[in-house]
């Protein structure tokens, strides 16, 4: 049996909700990373201070005493000069949505004209505050990534310093422009590295894989795994661990979200250490994908928290509860290989 | 408003099951069409004629004294001479599956060698038995029909006098395939006319839209919608109606199948009916499409019926039950601009 120990594990695209949901997920993620960044995109989006403040207070109290790091983030909008100085302390990040394009995002940004974007980008680029974006067109559901590159591309040269996250990327189009780019940086999710559309809808239609970007072609699973995996240090781990209840789920018109928070430390394990002759260089470039690379990208200094993993059989939980809520977790009942001791 | 009257409507590809669920939806069938194309796909597959009847007797049973004619079709396996001839003048075709593709098709055909197929497609060949095909591989999901189109080549260029239906296209290849052979015949069904992935997993995820083939891409729908709507003599309605119980679809791991029965005819002259100034030439296509194609493919008489259809709105049934089972139509709620009278 081997031991692999993480330093720091961080997730950099963590969704908590609000509220009786907060409360049941968060210590999931407060238990097995050092920190996370707090997606902002609520019922109501966190777009001025006093939400933020209050949602982080509402997040620290529903961690439970871990030791955890939530790194907040505000909901793009049109922001000024003022506004982003008196805030800049208490964000990681701000994170764009195209309008309607996921849970949460009707008051997103529907123009992606440069000019239009200029005002706010610019300042964020002077304070230095990195702008994290859903990639996504209104396409057909293939396409929809892969027709945001020449936004990402646009954004990437009209705003030279400003740093640009690729939030959530699920294609070989989006591995090769986060290369081509000093100032794009991109997160992965689990499940991105281990699904396609094969097992969302290949055989029998399963709802708890079902997300946005939705998974796509084996040669993307492909070259995001060989990215994530090679250590490069330009792609770090967003979960994008979306809890919905079970019967919103499971049901006609179900949501797009997967929770992984149990088992994102566990599945990523499995898939980074694969041989023995290259142990070392495997967990290495774990310990990049998990925190190094994020360490580095966003500058920051997690709190410290050492994560060890066992090559040992773990059997996932069928669904968490408390008595509000029931979420059904990715894997549900099945058996993994890796456990947190 | 607007009357249309079709003659002998035809559904080439129906699934009607067995017992109970038989019996809750073979009536809407009936009903609406003079006649349909049986699938042999039962939990036990149909592979002789003691089934074939006595599922015959069954059908007939269930349909209520309506006036519809069951073609019936066989389950495709090798088949001798004798066998084929003595059971003949009972069906109408025989169905391929390949093994394991869709529901209850785990004896299907595991090798496409045209060498194991010859001895039973050569027999039906001469005597001029229809062969029904399912062409999907086991690949990539949103691939398996157009990387079947090889194997649809081979059975046509090898058997050009067997009459080869490819059952419910779904790609803009098919639909130049099924043009360039003259023993090559297709269905179509009115969902595969009507929805993308878009509508399965675009938005939020639908179960009642899940079926395979899955849904394509908007120009395969395009090639699919021109093809059916230009009255070319090549292809046929084909619903493939395919009732699940609702909470089968409404679950974790979803079977594959719309419901439409109730509801084909009415989507499709909202789909044919377009505009005034060709009124006649849609109105005969139409009709071409729903019977008369299928009518000479197949060599029928079908029985003597006319369905009148009215520009007049429709509200779809949220779902239908007996005391067995409760099954969700496509469309379960919503209002369709055309409704039989």
């Amino acid at each position: 049996m081997r031991d692999i120990i993480i330093n720091q594990p961080l997730d950099m695209h963590l969704h908590l909700r609000d509220n009786d949901m907060l409360k049941l997920v968060a210590p999931f993620s407060a238990k097995s990373f050092s920190g996370g960044l707090i997606m902002p995109n609520l019922s109501t989006p966190i777009t001025n201070k006093q939400m933020l403040m209050s949602y982080k207070n509402r997040v620290l109290e529903a961690i439970d005493g871990n030791n955890f790091e939530p790194y907040m983030t505000l909901f793009y909008q049109n922001y000024d000069t003022k506004f982003l100085k008196d805030i800049q302390n208490d964000i990681t990040a701000i994170k764009l949505y195209p309008a309607g394009i996921t849970t949460n995002s009707k008051q997103g940004v529907s123009n992606f004209d440069i000019k239009e974007l200029e005002p706010t980008l610019s300042v964020m680029s002077e304070l230095d505050i990195p702008l994290c974006v859903h990639g996504e067109t209104d396409g057909f559901v293939m396409d929809r990534e892969s027709q945001f590159m020449d936004i990402y591309e646009q954004l990437a040269t009209n705003f030279p310093k400003l740093n640009i996250i690729m939030e959530h990327i699920t294609t070989k189009d989006a591995t090769k422009i986060v290369q081509k780019y000093d100032n794009l940086y991109a997160t992965i999710t689990a499940h991105h590295l281990l699904i396609t559309l094969d097992d969302v809808a290949g055989g029998f239609l399963d709802p708890h894989l079902f997300c946005k970007p939705i998974a796509k072609r084996y040669e993307d699973k492909e070259a995001l795994v060989k990215l994530a995996t090679s250590g490069n240090k330009k792609v770090m781990f967003g979960s994008d661990s979306a809890p919905h209840p079970t019967h919103k789920k499971e049901c006609c018109g179900c949501a797009a979200g997967v929770f992984t928070a149990p088992i994102a430390l566990q599945l990523l394990c499995e898939l980074f250490i694969k041989d023995e002759q290259n142990i070392n260089l495997q967990e290495q470039n774990l310990q990049k994908f998990l925190s190094s690379n994020a360490v580095d990208i966003y500058g920051l200094t997690p709190p410290n928290k050492t994560i060890t993993l066992r090559e040992k059989n773990y059997k996932v939980a069928v669904d968490y509860k408390n008595t509000t809520h029931t979420i059904t977790p990715m894997y549900g009942g099945k058996t993994i290989k890796w456990s947190i001791i």
